[in-house]
């Protein structure tokens, strides 16, 4: 790839803290010729003697739509001024240069911080006011977004992190900060997926598994883990403890894309299991700019299914009654474009609504304790019928 | 140890669901002790035609004391009965033996579940009614509470596993169900740590460290393992992602005990903050007879103080004020037994009710990314400053 190797040169000065130069990754600079640009543009406009004006991509419901072809969620081309000479419009512009600033400090050092972290770092009162730069977190959150889309960059390319849980066992050899790490030997616990999965933090060493087994609550993954079910059907384990964060979306993402790896999800069959599944297959409408690196259009939908009370067998008592919160979103998810479509969908949406049950994936330990890593999901792996 | 060879063999005869036969570890069998003898007193009563009756301990605050010598939570010797012949009390004494019967059976299939998949496991309509064992969770998890009281056993030691959220790096290397782990070469992800931490499923193999550090947020957590503030000053470093769960508080106690490691706390100034400390070193009021095994008395609170925000030049926007509830919350931890007595305690909550406002770990922050790593916890480890 082209570089401008000056600026390669000068970046590779920059010091960390008090730690030493800091190289940086092709991505960081990648990321940081962005951010030059953006300052570039309004300094342009300053000694033009024109008013800056940047143009933010729009992040609203009108401006998402769902491509057929790539089966992921996108943002489209509409964008919002944002103007500096404009009273309603300044301070949200000196926050999102702000928050760049902020991002080309962090790339610069080397360091990584929370969206918290961040908050604290660019809060202070501007110069010569008694008004904050940010009054509180939710004044930055939304900054921090339109910063992604601007820079065309992920969170995580900006040296954000976000929480981190979800936990990974299996036939997998990575190398996490230069640490190799085999899955294999992770025990009970488990290795613990960072929240920046990023090729410049993770790389992939070696896999033997043959697909992912993704479950939705850590207690189910546990049960999974002691059975070790992993090493019997040769495949990586993983959980996101209910709707799976960015970490490990991107990181199922990876494991497809790069390594080919089929993505099962074992979920509740519940509007909430439907929900997760949706987040990791199409992308949150939330955050449609990004779900072409953090979607995996790939994911299937093993389980639980509608029918498996009756084709399973289980007893009365693990039904719990839909109430009307669920019907509705039921409804609403079933109507998404990307199930809308889909028969079998529609389908198991409807069931669930005529049983007028939910059903948890804890609810076939009324069969037996290891139904469920036993016979319930290698039944469904043998027979291959999952829900697209 | 003493064993009845009898009972040790006939365990050693026992099978796992399919996959040969389970050995068990001498506190599995010390659980199942406790068990046959809590059956063999309700047959015994039936065999003389008396009414079965069990003499339950009371969990109500009652019944709770703090130990001034131990410094922890402690139990009581109040207990209540519980008759079969009662028609108020008939359906907890069934529930009663039906849970004992149910970590029976786990242990002796040498499997965990969670209290979600005990309650599956033992739901059902009583044989000839329509009455369900349990109608719901919540009628569940006392009566598991029971049981833990009633067989002098922890929730884990009936093979009942909970949520885990809470990860580890540093100079330790641990043996978890037969795998080798350094936790000095786990990447920025980290060992996930179980929920079972018990020492039939982790050693500890070799210790290089000092001390452990045990951050609140998983965040922060973050934040000092990219900064390796382990290999600085060779250290174990823990999370808890908020109240640590049963797995986290049991390692710290281990950690402890076992090594000698002394436990800093580095938490929010706020009231949750104190709570959580509170937690860690006394144990909860609700479940104070695992205090023994759960709380880590000798645990040490190093920050945040309420003095911080000026001591270390804070700027004007990391102040958090105080609410209502904050300051009611404030008051009660005050009066607290294990705080009541001590003169810096009362002074710290004292100082942050009058301040008005809280601090979060991540205001430090704003000094610069790695003060809290590179000068903050150095500082106060170096003055040896700390909250009882």
């Amino acid at each position: 790839m082209a570089k401008d190797p000056s600026r390669t040169a000068r970046n590779a000065a920059m010091f960390n803290d008090d730690s030493g130069p800091v190289s940086l990754s092709v991505q960081d600079e990648r990321t940081l010729g962005s951010i030059h640009n953006l300052a570039a543009t309004i300094t342009a406009c300053a000694e033009r003697s024109e008013e800056p004006v940047l143009a933010i991509p729009a992040r609203s419901l009108g401006n998402v739509s769902f491509n057929e072809e790539k089966r992921v969620l996108q943002m489209g081309n509409k964008t919002t001024s944002r103007e500096l000479f404009n009273l309603s419009q300044a301070k949200s512009f000196m926050q999102t240069a702000l928050v760049a600033s902020g991002a080309k400090r962090l790339i610069e050092m080397g360091k990584t911080t929370s969206i918290r972290g961040l908050y604290y770092m660019l809060k202070h009162d501007a110069r010569g006011t008694k008004e904050p730069t940010f009054h509180d977190q939710g004044e930055c959150d939304p900054v921090i977004e339109d910063c992604e889309v601007l820079l065309s960059a992920l969170r995580e390319e900006l040296h954000l992190f976000a929480d981190k849980r979800g936990d990974m066992v299996g036939n997998i050899t990575i190398v996490d900060s230069g640490d190799e790490i085999d899955c294999s030997r992770m025990g009970s616990g488990g290795y613990a997926i960072p929240s920046i999965v990023e090729p410049s933090v993770i790389q992939f060493k070696e896999c033997k598994a043959k697909f992912v087994l993704h479950v939705e609550k850590n207690t189910v993954w546990q049960r999974f883990n002691e059975d070790k079910f992993w090493k019997k059907h040769n495949c990586i384990l993983t959980h996101g403890n209910g709707q799976p964060p960015r970490g490990v979306r991107r990181l199922l993402n990876r494991l497809n894309t790069e390594l080919g790896l089929p993505i099962y999800c074992l979920l509740d069959n519940d509007p909430w299991g439907y929900y997760i599944y949706s987040v990791i297959k199409q992308g949150s409408i939330n955050l449609a700019y990004e779900s072409e690196r953090m979607a995996t259009p790939a994911a299937k939908f093993i389980g639980v299914r509608s029918r498996d009370f009756e084709r399973c067998g289980l007893s009365e008592g693990v039904k719990i009654s839909l109430n009307d919160v669920d019907r509705k979103r039921a409804k609403q998810i079933a109507e998404y474009p990307w199930f809308v479509h889909k028969k079998d969908w529609r389908r198991e949406i409807d069931l669930m609504l005529k049983n007028g049950f939910k059903l948890e994936v804890e609810a076939l330990v009324s069969r037996s304790i290891s139904y469920m890593t036993e016979e319930y999901v290698p039944r469904l792996l043998r027979e291959g019928e999952f829900l697209d």
